[in-house]
C-alpha cells in the first residue's frame, strides 16, 4: 500500500487530506504534526486522538522547538530580523522547522509521498512545496485543497458526508502560534485599513504596574532573565513569555510581499521576540564598530526575507550565519528593559565589551586620547575628496 | 578691519567667542544664527539682543526652516530614516542645514573668518568644519572653545571679568530644538544605563484620550492633517506636533557612532518625525514593490549615516536623492494613525496605488490571476538550484 | 479568425510555428521580427520572404535599435554592467527589447495571442512570458515547441511534410547577433571545459597592428570616436565596432545562473560593447567621488542582474536608472585606448571633471590643501573606534 | 637611552632616517624589514649591512610571507578582490602585513617610540599611523619626512653632509615588490593620461607560446599548479608566478581613491595573481549558488577597500573573513588557463561540485526535472507583483 506523509495540524484542511487521502486515493496516511512551541501537552494528544479518528494509520508528534531555535530562531535573534521592520517572521520562520522535519520524517518512513493542507493563496504552500522539491527530491508532493480549489463548505459537506463530527465553525480570527510568535488574521487584515479589535487578541492585557526585566545574553544568546538562568534559549524565552506576554506588548500588523507577489496583512503579537530583539540590538549598539552593524543589518535583512520566501536550504543562509555568528563574539551583557502595558522601552545595558567606555573619552566631553588639532585635521581630509568635487565643478562652471 | 562670521546661539560658548573674537583677536564679529525651527520669535529677538549687547558689529537671524526641508527632511522622509533604527537625525540633520546657511552668509559677507563655538568632544565640529572647508575653503576656521580646551568655569570667569551678565547656571538637562525633533542630554544619557527621568522631557504628557489623525502624503511629502491642507510641508509637520507631542510620543534613547568614534547616547524627543516617518513607511509597504522596499532601504540607511557623518555635500548624496525622489512617483495616499500616550498605532492606509488590490487576488483567498498548478510549478523552479545543490553535494558525500 | 502575433526570426523553431498556428490551429498569424542591430537590410528582407512563403498573414519588421538603446543599453553603459563580471548580457538585454517590442505590436493589432518559439530549456521563454503577462495580460501566450517538447527532428520532418523547403541542417555554432554582442553556443560550451575554436568566432581576427582610438563621452554617453561626431550613440557603438572588431577584441565565455535554476555556458563576442564599457569605468573614476563608485557599482549589478532574469518592468529599475542617470552628470570626457589582436589597453582620460587635478595635491608628493600634522590627526580619528574595541578587548582578555 | 623601532627598507628616506634619529634625536634605533615576497636573501643581506653602516643598535629581517597569506591574501583570493575591478591591492595589502609585524617587534622589543619613513602624501602614512595608533597606543609615531616636509635634496645633502655613501640617484621608476604584485609608480601615472612604456615593467615578456596551466584549488585555496602540489599556498603562487610572468600578463594602471581623498594612479603587474583571482572566480561561477556569488562580492568589494584604507584591525574584517572561508566549502576543483603573451583565458573547470551538471537539466536542453508547464507558472508568479503594479497604475492613469 502506497505510504503518504501528511502533515496534520488538526483543522479542517488537515483533516479533510487525511480522509481523502485515506478513501479516494487508497494512501497509508502517517500524520505528523511538528510542534514549534504553540501546542501544550493536551493539544497534542487532542491532536493525535483526532488524527487516529479520522483513520490515519500512525501518528508521529516531534517536538522541534529547540531545533527550531538552533537552526532559525538564533540567527535571527542575531541579525535583529524584523521583516519590513516590524515582523519577527513568527510564522514564516516555523514553517521552515516544519517542512524541515516532515522532510526528516518521510525520508524514516519511507513514504513515497507527502501531502500538505495548504491552499493555492498563501505562503505555505510554496515553502512546503520547495523545502519537499529540495531535501525529499522524488517524493511526489499532494496538495489536495489547492489542486482541486476547495471552499471550506465543500470540505464540510465531504466531511459530514463521511460521518466525521468535529467543530466546523469558522472562528472569527484565525491564529497560528508558535514560541516566536503568534499571527492573528481576521476581516480587519483582509483589506488595506483596519486594524485587530482588542479581543482579537489571544493575549489579553492583564498586567498594569510596569515592571523592570533584566535580559542577559552571552554572545548574543538570551542566557538569563532577572536572577534566573537556563539551559536552553528556549526555555529563557518562554520564561519572559510569561513576563512581557500579560502586558500585551508586541502587538502590530505586518504589510508584507507574499512570496506569490500579492500584498498581504496580518496581525501578530510577540511580546518575547520583540523585547529580545529590541534589547539585542541595543546591546549591540554598544559593542559592535560603525560598520559591523552596518553590514549585520544589511546580511540580515536578506537573510530574513529570503527565510520569509522559504529559501532556508539555499547555501547562502550558512554563510551568512557564519557571518552572523562571528559577529557575536562580544555580545555579552544585561539589558534592562521596563514593561508598560502594551510597550516597552530599554533603558541601558551593561556590558564588559561596553565602547562607551569612560575610559576612552565621553561623548561631550574633553578628551586625553586626541587633541581638537586633530579632529580638526581629521575633518580637513575626511571631506577633502568633496572639496576638490566642489572646486572642480566650479572651476567648470566657471 | 578683519571680519568674522560667528555662528551664534546666545548660549555660554558662542557668548564666550563674541567677547574673545573682538577683544583678544580684534576681530569684527558678525553673528548669525539659522533657525531650523527651534527658536520662537521672542527668542530670536533675545538672541539679536544679547549678540549687540556683547559687542557683534552686526548680527543675522536666518529662517531656514524651510530650505531645511526641502533639502534635507524631505529625503529622510523619503527613506524612512531612524538612524540605528531609532534616531529621526534631530540634531545631525539640522547641523547640515545650518553649517551651508552660515557659509553662504559668509560669502554674501566677504569675512575672512568664520567661527563656531564647538568643543573637541562632538560631532558638531566636524560637521561645521567640512562643509565649511568644502564651501569656503581658504576661509579660516576658527574654534576658540576647541582650540583652548576652555572649561564651563573658565568660560564663566572671563565673561565675569568683562562685565557680561547672564545666566551662568547650567540646566540640568541640555535642549536642542528644532522642527524635526529635541535632544535631550543630562547625567543618564552619559552613561550606558539610565533613562530620562519624566521632567527631563521638555513636552510633557497633557492628552490622555486616544485619537485618531489621518495623514495625507502625495508623493512621499505630508500635505494634510485631518482635514486641512498646507502650502508646504514644514507646516503640516508642525501641526502634527501640536496633535501628537502632547501625548509624550516619540521618546527614545539613541546609542550611536560619533564620526570620532566614540559611542554615545543622546535622548530625544520626536512625536511629528517618528509618527511621520512610520506613517510614510506603512504607505510604501503597500504601493512599491518588494525590490524598491528593499533597495530604497538600503540607500536610506547609508544617506542617513552619512548625513550623520556630516557629509551632505558629497555627490553620491544627489545621486541618492534622485533615486529616492523617483521612487515616491506612487506614494501618495492616507494613512490612519491612532495617537495615545507614549505610543501611537498604525491602523491603515488608502490609496489609489495600494497593491493589496482585491482585484488582483486577496491573500489567504484563491485567485483567478494564477493556479495553484502554476505556483507548484513556481516553487519547483524557484527551489531548482537549492536542489541541485544537495543533489550535488550529497552525491560527494556519497 | 483568431489573430496571433508570433515573434519570428526565420529559423527552425519560428518556421514551424508559423505552420503550426496557421494549419493545425487555425490561427491567422502576423509575424514580427525585431531588429537590435543584428541583421541588415538584405537578412530582414529575406526574414521576410520566407513568413510570407510560410503563409503568414501580415510580416512587420520593428526596427529596435535605438529605443532598445533608449531604454536599455543607455543605462548598461552608466552602470559598467558586466554579468559575473564577464558578460555585457548582450543576449539578455536585447531579448528585453524584443519582448516589449512585440507587446506593442501586439496591442496595435489587436491580437488575442501572442506566440513565441521558445524551448523550455532556456532563459527566453520565461523573459517573453513574463513580460507578455506584464504588458498585454488576458492575451493567451502560445509556445508550441515548449508545450510539445519538440525535437529539431520532430520540427524538421513536420514542416518537409508541409513541403517546406529550407536549409535543415543544423549549424555547428548557434549564433544570436544584436548591438550589444553576439552570442555563440555549440559542443564546447555545453560542459564545463572547453574555450570555443578559432573558427567558431564570427568576427575572426584581421588586425594587427596597434591602433589609438578615442572614445568621446558627454554624461556617460558615447557620442564620439576619433574625430567624428554622431547622431545617436548607436551610431558611435556601430562605428567603433567596426574598429574593435576586427582585432578579434571582447571575446569570451560567460558562466552563469539561468532564470530557472541552472548553471549555463555561452561563448560571445562583443568588441565595441566591452571597448566601451571598460572605458567609460575608467572615466568614471577619474571623475566620481568613492562612495559614488561604491554605490553605483551595487546598484548595478542588481540592475544587470534583474535584467538578466527579465524583470525590466519591476518599477525598481526605474527608481535605479533615476540613481545612474544622476551619477552621470561629470562623466564627460575623452578616454584613450590602444586596440590590439585579442585585447585593448585603456591607456588615460582627459575631463574637465577630473579629479585627478594637479591643483589639489598630487598622489606622493606633498601639498598644500594639507599638512603631515592634519593627516596624524586623521589617522588617529579614523582608527579611533577600532582602537577603543581592541583596548577593550584586551582589557577583558585581562 | 630611548629606543625607536624604525620600519627600514634601504631607501633614502629610511636611510636618513636611521641618521637623523640617532644623531639628532639621540635614539638608539632598531631597525626592521618586514619581507612578504619582494626581496631575495641577497637583497636582505644587504639592507641589513646597510643598516648596521648607518649605525643601527640592530637590525632584524621578519619573514611574513606566509603570514601575510594567511592573514589578507587568502581572503582576497576568496573574495576575487580587485580593487575597481582591477587592483589586486598589491602594495595596500602588503603594507598592513608590514605594519602589523612591525608592531609586534615594538611590544617584543618594549621600544617606547616607532618611526616609519612615510611623506605626507600617500596611502601608506595613514596605513602604518593607524596601525601603531591601534596596536601599540601610548607608543610614540615619529616620522621624520612627513614632518619636516623634506624634499628629495634635503635628505642628500643631509646624508652627504654625514658621509654616508649610496646610490643617490633616483630610479627612473619606482617599484615596490611583493608576492601578490609590484606596484611601478613614474611620470606616466602622475597624470590621468599615459601607459608606461614596455621597459618600465620589470618582468619582461620572454615566453611567446602559450601554455596550458592546471590550477587546483582546495576550499578556495591554490593547493597546486599542473602536477606539482605544495606545501603553502604560497608556494604556489611562487611557482604559477614563474610560469605566467614571463608573458607579461597581468599588467594594468590602477586609478584609485587614496584614503586622504585624492585620486591616484600606480602601474603594476601582477601575473599570478591576477590568474588565480579568475581562474578562482571562474571556480566559484560553478559552484556556487546566485545568491552566494551575489553576497560575496558586495562584502569583498567592502572588505577590499577596507583593507586598502588600512581597516584590517576593524573587527567587522573578522566577520566578513568568517563568511568567505564559509563560502569556500565546495570551491574545489581544477581550473584549465591558456597563457599568451600579454593575456590569458580560463578555459574551462572541473569540480565534484559543479553544479552545471548534465544530471539537472543542461542549458539549452529539455530536462527531466521540470516542465514547460512548471516554467510558464513559473514566469507568472515570477513578474506577478510587477504586473499588479502595471495594472494599478494603467487603473489610475484612467
Amino acid at each position: 500500500m502506497k505510504k503518504v506523509v501528511l502533515g496534520f495540524s488538526g483543522g479542517l484542511d488537515t483533516s479533510y487530506c487525511v480522509k481523502y487521502l485515506t478513501e479516494e486515493k487508497g494512501y497509508e496516511v502517517h500524520s505528523v504534526i511538528v510542534n514549534t512551541g504553540g501546542f501544550s501537552a493536551e493539544e497534542l494528544q487532542e491532536i493525535e486522538k483526532r488524527a487516529y479518528s479520522l483513520g490515519v494509520k500512525s501518528h508521529k508528534t516531534v517536538d522541534a522547538v529547540r531545533s527550531y531555535y538552533d537552526k532559525v530562531i538564533k540567527y535571527l535573534v542575531f541579525g535583529n530580523v524584523l521583516k519590513n521592520n516590524t515582523y519577527p517572521l513568527s510564522v514564516s520562520a516555523e514553517r521552515m522547522s516544519q517542512a524541515l522535519a516532515i522532510a526528516e520524517y518521510v525520508k524514516e518512513t519511507g513514504a513515497t509521498a507527502v501531502a500538505h493542507g495548504s491552499t493555492g493563496a498563501g505562503n505555505d504552500q510554496v515553502r512546503f512545496d520547495m523545502i519537499f522539491n529540495i531535501m525529499i527530491p522524488g517524493v511526489e508532493i499532494i496538495t489536495p485543497i489547492r489542486d482541486m480549489k476547495l471552499s471550506r463548505e465543500e470540505e464540510i459537506t465531504y466531511l459530514k458526508g463521511k460521518g466525521v463530527e468535529m467543530n466546523f465553525e469558522k472562528a472569527a480570527y484565525s491564529i497560528n502560534k508558535g514560541i516566536w510568535g503568534t499571527s492573528v488574521g481576521g476581516k480587519e487584515t483582509l483589506t488595506s485599513n483596519g486594524f485587530l479589535p482588542e479581543e482579537a487578541w489571544p493575549t489579553q492585557l492583564t498586567k498594569n504596574d510596569a515592571e523592570q526585566v533584566t535580559l542577559k545574553f552571552v554572545k548574543g544568546e538570551l542566557t538569563g532573565v532577572n536572577d534566573k538562568s537556563f539551559s536552553h534559549p528556549t526555555e529563557a524565552i518562554q520564561y519572559l513569555q510569561t513576563l512581557a506576554g500579560p502586558y500585551a506588548i508586541g502587538r502590530d500588523i505586518h504589510v508584507g510581499d507574499t512570496i506569490i507577489g500579492i500584498k498581504g496583512r496580518v496581525g501578530f503579537e510577540a511580546a518575547a521576540p520583540v523585547v529580545i530583539l529590541k534589547a539585542h540590538h541595543a546591546l549591540e549598539k554598544h559593542v559592535l564598530t560603525k560598520w559591523q552593524l552596518s553590514w549585520k543589518d544589511q546580511l540580515a535583512q536578506f537573510y530574513g526575507n529570503w527565510m520569509h520566501e522559504g529559501q532556508i536550504l539555499d547555501p547562502v543562509m550558512r554563510d551568512i550565519e557564519a557571518y552572523l555568528q562571528n559577529s557575536q563574539e562580544h555580545v555579552t551583557g544585561e539589558v534592562y528593559v521596563t514593561l508598560q502595558p502594551y510597550r516597552f522601552q530599554v533603558t541601558g545595558i551593561q556590558s564588559p565589551y561596553d565602547l562607551m567606555s569612560s575610559k576612552f573619552g565621553k561623548y561631550g566631553e574633553m578628551n586625553n586620547g586626541w587633541s581638537g588639532e586633530d579632529v580638526r585635521g581629521f575633518s580637513k581630509i575626511f571631506g577633502n575628496q568633496t572639496m576638490i568635487w566642489h572646486q572642480v565643478a566650479d572651476s567648470v562652471k566657471g
